[in-house]
């Protein structure tokens, strides 16, 4: 099952098929907020497309890193340029994590100098800081480090902020934003999270 | 660089790693609707989820089909068992696209018997059917047609529909719904659409 390779169809195959190309490239910065389901699976997305298109790609994973999740495993399996980077010490503030507040900012202020390196490299044509709006919101990083990383990225490089509760100022400095809202949620059904869907 | 290999790189592996196991699996509907970007982009990561659990998986797309985009690249270099249609004769109704609209039914009644087959054989771990509420939307396919389709699915599928203008009925259906609003969107401020991030 897993050792297949995935593969496209075209169900109409004589179609002619146009390949956009912007006169101007641009390095977008997207920002993916709201309380809704959708916003890391959506960075997630444009890594995947990224890759379709040889692009090098770093998604850092701010907040998380202490459960599982498909794309840490499914990263291993893309043939692309693609590093995925969990930096956090579990959901900072949340019941069960045994973790104080110094050790988390400790961790997510190594994450962002490994995210001002990269970017600031240019070598990079994407780079996903997936929940730093939680960690600003969280105090783990300042709100003035992420400005000052999206005012000074190079001009080609996209990048991606998600999470809950973006400020105005990064929505302010973003060209994409959408806000993900929930409508509903299986977990207020009593479903636990499901793999390949919650994680 | 296309021809490195994704990684995953831990930046605290002394961290210990939970991996969820829900006692009760659920085949999930999830819809991702609204006006913003990040909902075809939000399925594909739920795809790359699903490929890291090993999941069997295929991707339908309506509508589209004739302007090429990321993942039709990507899903070839996944060693993964996912398959994606793209179904569609393009944009149903968009200025320049020469094809009436039986054409596009045609097309979108042979997508949906193709889900019908794959979603029925209960083989599937997960099947989105992308833009499939602008495909309702523009009656390519009958409401009552996807209705059905969601009913029916073996209980153990998550079923992933995509797309503007979701109908009450399928929202009435799902377990999770996402809208995807539009704050702001790189195109108003007359920035093409770029590779990696919108294509």
């Amino acid at each position: 099952m897993a050792d297949e390779t995935g593969r496209l169809t075209r169900l109409n195959p004589q179609l002619e098929i146009t390949h956009l190309k912007p006169e101007k490239r641009v390095g977008l910065v997207v920002v993916l907020t709201g309380y809704g389901k959708g916003k890391t699976s959506s960075a997630l997305g444009m890594v995947v497309r990224a890759c379709g298109h040889g692009m090098k790609v770093c998604m850092l994973q701010f907040m998380k890193g202490d459960i599982f999740t498909g794309e840490w495993e499914a990263v291993k399996k893309l043939n692309c340029d693609i590093e995925i980077i969990p930096t956090g010490m579990g959901f900072c503030g949340i019941q069960g994590n045994p973790y104080p507040h110094p050790v988390h900012r400790e961790a997510a202020q190594r994450a962002l100098n490994i995210a001002r390196e990269r970017i600031n490299s240019g070598k990079y044509d994407l780079v996903v800081l997936d929940e730093i709006n939680n960690a600003i919101h969280l105090k783990l990083v300042d709100l003035e480090q992420v400005i000052d990383l999206v005012k000074n990225k190079p001009t080609l490089t996209h990048l991606v902020l998600t999470g809950r509760d973006a400020t105005p100022e990064i929505i302010e400095l973003a060209d994409t934003v959408s806000e993900v809202k929930e409508i509903t949620h299986a977990y207020r059904k009593g479903i636990e999270p499901q793999p390949g869907v919650d994680f």
